[in-house]
């Protein structure tokens, strides 16, 4: 099966292509950047070497169209919801990583992200790729909107409990943690290397636009409306996130009902790992991975329930995920290519 | 003024030294350390080479207490409350760094920090040192029980909203991040370089130490017992403290009561400085300096303050606040030798 | 086939089990580790979890070895030169990852590594494994001996211009940079994360263990008796070595010759890339990759030569030059589970 | 004594301020940048705030001249050679950072640094600030250039060696090593933290600017005509240069006399440290401080010396030795304001 990669020169266009280099089944044919047109993507990603000539086109063309099967799209927000047609759309399967199809609501999207978007109806029709919740849905998808890479970790960590009534919902916050790699590749004081090594802060604070996504994924999950606290934070490396839930119990609620609630969710999915009794998740064993690790602890002091949720934001936060998609999309098993473990140290 | 240092081998001990030199009022004659007792400190930390010559002790001896003016115990806990004596404190002021003197309360210091305590009768006389909130008592403290750096981050942020009753105090949740020097200098694999480097992860949640400390001086600030969540995280960093923290309004509570009442504490404080409009705390501001660094948003979406408090966890978050108070203690300005700025980078 | 792992628990050991468990014709069916035997391996290192339930045992028995195809040994230097004998060989292929069989006079062995050699008749029947100049006897090895790192990367640099006699072989100087994985897991106060990080130093100058081996190495090339200078310094981060070799050309040799010598020897070889015309290697290229990353320039104004050579000091440094060992005297081509791309950012 | 900073945004400029906050006789009551006049420093780094008001100017007015009796250019090269006059010399003594008055000869600079010199006249009259090897010059300078990072490090390691006549001059290699405070606050995709960090990388190879500055320091030394290799390196952190050194000694040099040469250099120096026996440089130790430390090898087995320098390359390497040079030519203590001890961890 043949791919492309609309948007290639960026952190996650080249995941991508790194993970589909192994893929048993899919090829990448094809990489365009506006920019870069005419430059192998060895000469900006070495780690490409003598592993690949593939060089950027300006765009697909018409009759690359004819020829792909699959066009994954990482492209800044607004620009996506106006590449896909009905007409691209009756040619090519397309996953979008950014962030265009994933708020359903129109005015909703526009608010948050100060752009038009291009067509209410794909986005009606573009199914929400976050695999564990929606596989059914994926798997009929001709348009797949990759989540966030927060709204991950956070909804494979809140779900459990809101689908099963555990926690009130309206004492959800989610303390979000994240890898620099996450900013994306664009140059800025912000992540010079000088002014992000040895520090560590906040942004977006109660403004971050992970948070209506957030809403209306774990709205959905139970069915009531969801406002809830998103804090993100920058951490001093290079991948990786971790998100620390806090929730009240409701009334009664036991630790076994929590514990039964993740391994009903979670202990036939590959791709989430439920860490040993006493263990907590860190970030550096699902680097490299499609992986989630999960944990949560009941603290009867406070009658809460605090759950940590790591990912890699570049691949089940981004490139790992919607190739997950892209498997169940074509009919394959979900795990294909994804399973190699990921390096340490990494 | 003579002062020593009791345990003067590790990060604390070493940094208090090194602020000292510095110091135009005190001196420091005596540090001490029953392992290294013959060997220069600049054995050990080369960047003391060509300022200093002193060399460990292997203990404080009567005669030197007659010497000294003030003893600073740098030592772990369960040690300090059977160092100190009515006899010691006759002779010689002294400032406890670690965890021995700061919980008021014998049993509860006993249950989490699972060692007898040394002085049922000094654990009452002792004075708590965290600076902003406790002025007054500290000038005439005999025995003075420096915060952890935890408490320290959490009090300034959480204080004056608690004394001002502007939050519901059964909603506090503090998640914070250290840098890896909070665990100080000892070896383990959960400190080697390449387990730590990055990785980022939660550990001890609902059962820090810090936990007791945090919520005694919450309770105190309002008059209310209060029970919180306490989450702390390891960053992949030398140096720093964040603290986040998340608390629901009371009812009609306005964002202008928030700001008037953080305005309220801290306007005069010389080492709290409140961030300008829009701009966040970030540790690489205070790295190197005994500064902690706030700044709040009230998100009307949620009813919730969200405030953001930064320290050095090495310097206000211990050696720095602990010359602070003995600048109290002795009579000085409190800023004494304190004022340098941090070095950026860091 | 079947692949047993002695001394699996350290860094190399655990990154052969992660690169085999990718290989598509090698399985690891026994892992050994004398104070873990009983753990699986995902307890110590998360990354393996829900990808091999593969648990330590404490020694390979003697049924094993009938079962096992070959034997990776990691193992302490002095300890896997008493581990192998001829009975051994007789049913089971070796490759030691450690020291043991490096060094071809057992004189030398012992004075550099201050310990007894266990047999001088294997000592000389090991082959050893710098795959890209040694390839026709690796594939009749009955016992493999994987060079060091350092030996790996300084020995890319400097045979092509030895082989061909165009450098002063007396002017050759190795300044090297290792990564702190090449420390090993073991700890203590030299890898401590705060003692290691924004830190850089030398080490070892002059007396390095690997000093010998290179020697060897670039002295068989060329039929002369090489005598080098070898600097090892620490760099903080996890994983990469770069190595900068100066040689002051023999009179006369051109820049053309130089270039020559490098495409000779490495045009053809599957993991060497040579740098494209005005591009230097970087550690992040070859980062979680078996590839050797090398450029070179001709200095006129000096008359030297300088060489940089990068590699993954745990993989092309260790485990993966040991697969890619494996792969020849397994009959199997070279590149077999060793041609994943490095991740990045890494 | 008053002291204006042109060019005060960067890395250096603000290094400039903080250690002068800090000493006892010289005030800084201006501070220039075109692009940010108007703005407070603290609002470009927070570390400021609390502790100065000062605000940038867009530039050094006439007026400005007449009250300030020191001025320190941090200028991009090219236009400080523009900026000093005369006219101004007549008025204020002037420290450049930067690279104009470093090369004395014309037509090198221009061709090193592809632009047009502005005065031939005032290249002349400029002291060179290698404190330890020019004290007596410095003392009486209108126009001090103050030497680059590498240029310190490489002459404090190199000269004693050179001017006792120990070494053959035509083998000197220095190595060198830097973090990526050495590139400025600038933004590209090279100090993109992504990139830099876990990665380590050689430049500017055989063509670095330090080259000809070292070259002529060395020259000067000893009377010849030295040509040398100069390779520096990128190291993932923030501060801090190690430069490692290599020369063969001259036959019969024993290795007291090398002992001697560095003693009698530098043992009443105040800012360079020689290594006690056994000890080598780590760049931890220097950071934050003015210091060098210094410690060598003889290699009996190939003749050769090995030099470690180490500094922190904003200060000694920058910052701090200009102001040591500021109290030379204002006849104050060389150490005035710059003995603080460097923080650890850094």
């Amino acid at each position: 099966m043949k791919v492309g990669i609309v948007g290639a020169s960026g952190y996650v266009g080249q995941e991508l292509l790194r993970i589909l280099l192994s893929h048993p089944k899919a090829e990448v044919t094809k990489i365009t950047s506006r920019q870069l047109a005419g430059k192998k993507i060895a000469e900006l990603y070495g780690s490409f070497a003598g592993r690949t000539e593939l060089r950027f086109s300006e765009k697909i063309e018409d009759k690359d169209l004819v020829e792909l099967d699959f066009v994954f799209l990482a492209l800044p927000h607004g620009v996506a919801s106006h590449w896909v047609t009905e007409e691209v759309l009756r040619q090519v399967k397309v996953i979008d990583i950014g962030a265009d199809f994933r708020i359903k609501d129109k005015a909703t999207y526009e608010a948050w992200y100060q752009t038009e978007h291009g067509s209410e109806k794909l986005l009606k029709e573009a199914v929400y790729g976050l695999t564990e919740w929606n596989r059914e849905a994926i798997k009929g998808a001709k348009l797949l909107s990759n989540p966030g890479c927060y709204p991950t970790a956070s909804g494979i960590a809140a779900i459990p409990l809101l689908k099963e009534g555990l926690i009130q919902s309206e004492t959800i916050i989610l303390d979000a943690k994240s890898g620099v790699s996450g900013a994306g590749r664009g140059v800025s004081q912000g992540v010079h290397y000088a002014e992000v090594n040895e520090n560590f802060k906040a942004y977006g604070i109660a403004t971050h636009r992970h948070t209506p996504e957030i809403e209306q994924t774990l709205s959905e999950s139970c069915g009531e409306s969801i406002t809830l606290s998103f804090t993100p934070h920058l951490l001093p490396m290079n991948r990786g996130i971790l998100v620390t839930m806090y929730a009240n119990l409701k009334a009664g609620v036991s630790k076994k009902q929590v514990d039964q609630a993740f391994q009903t969710a979670y202990a036939d999915q590959p791709f989430v790992r439920i860490m040993p009794e006493g263990a907590l998740p860190e970030t550096k064993w699902v680097k490299g991975s499609n992986f989630c690790d999960l944990a949560w602890r009941v603290d009867e002091r406070t009658n809460r329930v605090i759950v940590i949720s790591c990912i890699d934001n570049l691949i089940k936060g981004a490139a790992g995920q919607a190739i997950q998609n892209m498997n169940l999309m074509a009919g394959w098993p979900e795990e294909l290519g994804l399973l190699s473990v990921g390096q340490f140290p990494g």
